[in-house]
């Protein structure tokens, strides 16, 4: 059993006139997430997780911000995409567990329907994809509304 | 052999007339960590990271500070109750690796203490759960001492 | 087999005047990594990685900044020391994933070379060696070029 572990670590800005996308979702909120594609920080945190795990580059690397081809497009077809990429080197996910911190809005309530629509991208038992939410208790950038940001950590497998 | 990853991270306030909980053990400092509970980032953080991959939601779910159940509770109970509700699953800790970040004090000292009370009460041997501590060379709000923060990682088996 | 989960995380701050050491190469840029080290952030949290999953204390424990031992030292002294400690305890390296924040420069190029080097000194195969990076969207102080920030998780074992 060949065991590989990753972590992803992503950042965007919030601000208003933006739809605000996290985990494949659409939040309703008054400010949104700004960036190049939709800006899904939950999104973005595990495909670096994963494409980290395999060693196969970054986000950055696979869907640069510069490329018209990733303009406003749905993180959730680049989540799909690093899920190819992976499956070519033999590996599949044992696991993945994530953290968005955000001051606002509460989304306790979003997090059963992010893990199903993530989950079943991926191609994995929603009990293998857990995803967690804390403020940072108003410090920091995202204490202080200005920005989102999230960690994820993931176990591959290649048998 | 069913292993899981998983990750915590978490922030507190720092402030004056508040006791500065750290690993279960009090803090001699001028400052203290704000909190609902007791603001013990460190316990916050592995707490996460085992219910996280255990996918078992997280440390507000279980224990929200909306609750008056949990107004200043010593986050040691926390702890206990999130070991219960692994074992519950059938999953042992296997290991544990945290950092708290912080400024000032010097915690290095007390790190033997902390890893002697965690791992008793997650009824492991304290060489599976290491502690480290960093500062942010006076940079950010960790760095400006107006808040402390933790990240942990953990690895779960169930036979 | 006996796996152990670790992670780190550093910060360093960036200022005029001084090498901008990441990865254990040298990055031309006008501003360079501050530190009593050579300041190299992401070299740092891989050796914390790593004596955190081998639950041997962390890089301010084995290296202190108060020591002139290290005074300016090349960190790629630092990661050979840290896993000579591992070896000693029967660990070795079954793959490291990490991530280097920083707003300026774009690092992507330096990177194939930044695994060569690191993957030598760890005696581990370079495909098992991931180094991503981000920016943090202008955002705290990352994002205004105060400094630099990396985490690393990393997988041990011992047979
Ligand atoms: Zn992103
Ligand atoms: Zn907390
Ligand atoms: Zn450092």
């Amino acid at each position: 059993m060949n065991l590989r572990i990753g972590q992803g670590y992503d950042v965007h800005k919030l601000a208003a006139g933006y739809e605000f996308w996290l985990g494949g979702i659409l939040i309703p909120y008054e400010l949104g997430s700004v960036g190049h594609s939709d800006g899904d920080v939950l999104i973005h945190a595990i495909c670096d997780a994963i494409l980290g795990a395999a060693c196969l580059r970054d986000i950055g690397y696979h869907f640069p911000d510069t490329d018209n081809a990733y303009k406003n497009i749905d993180s959730k077809i680049l989540l799909q995409d690093t899920l190819e990429l992976i499956k070519k080197e033999g590996y599949y996910i044992n696991n993945i567990d994530a953290t968005v911190c955000l001051q606002k809005p509460k989304v306790k309530d979003y997090i059963p329907k992010m893990r199903d629509v993530l989950a079943e991208i991926l191609e994995i038992d929603k009990n293998t994809l857990s995803i967690k939410a804390t403020t940072t208790e108003q410090l920091g950038f995202v204490g202080r509304r200005e920005g989102v940001e999230a960690h994820a950590v993931v176990l591959l497998i290649k048998e």
